[in-house]
């Protein structure tokens, strides 16, 4: 096994693809595991730094590179991208002296899809606030 | 001014649609809007309100309905659908003795937007890890 092993929310076998969080009700476990990266997206600082290394042009970030783009000190970065990497959204690579970070965009397009209406579907019609 | 004001993430004009978060450095108060949308849902008794109002098929759904689907009290259900309701993405009407509940969409629909790749984006090369 030389690759890293990453626990994908879901991805239990090949027919539990992206279950709609929209479509029916979610399962207590789906709902669990979900929770989990939406929690790790639901912080200021980790969504920025999840930008900054998802936007590189070159795939990858150097931890050094990450850092002077926020007031906050190494341990306070290296905690949120630990966050991030438990959830699935990054991943991480030393080499050398540096950490390295890339994006794992099955997780991001996962959650997308979780997100997404089936096509076609309308607006509800907004209801009137009491007057 | 008789529908309700909701404020939607990044809703500060026409032309503000939508950045994505995957394809350029978020800027801090975008990522503190968007932040909140995510906190909100990363709670799994939140999730699993969320996705029983978005897929009820009437459109709305009773408190009165939702409360039996948990093992938790009328006021903690009533806590976290008031969390979804400031995250903007479910809104209430109260008519007699029940408060309803309805999905926002256009909210769900905006993070799918932001957590989509564009078109045509490969995935990076899965680095190996050390042996």
């Amino acid at each position: 096994m030389s690759n890293q092993e990453l626990v994908v929310l879901g991805q239990g076998g090949p027919g539990d693809c992206c279950p709609g969080l929209l479509t029916a009700p979610l399962a207590e476990d789906q709902a669990v595991e979900l929770a989990k990266v939406f929690k790790a997206l639901g912080d200021p600082v980790r969504l920025r730094l999840l930008s900054l290394i998802a936007s590189r042009a070159g795939g990858e970030v150097c931890v050094c590179d990450l850092t002077p783009a926020f007031d906050l000190s190494q341990p306070t970065i290296s905690h949120h991208l630990k966050l991030l990497r438990e959830a699935g959204l990054i991943a991480s690579e030393r080499r050398g002296t540096w950490v390295y970070y890339r994006p794992l965009p099955e997780t991001t397009d996962r959650l997308a899809g979780i997100l997404t209406r089936p096509a076609g579907e309308p607006l509800p019609e907004p209801a009137e606030a009491p007057s």
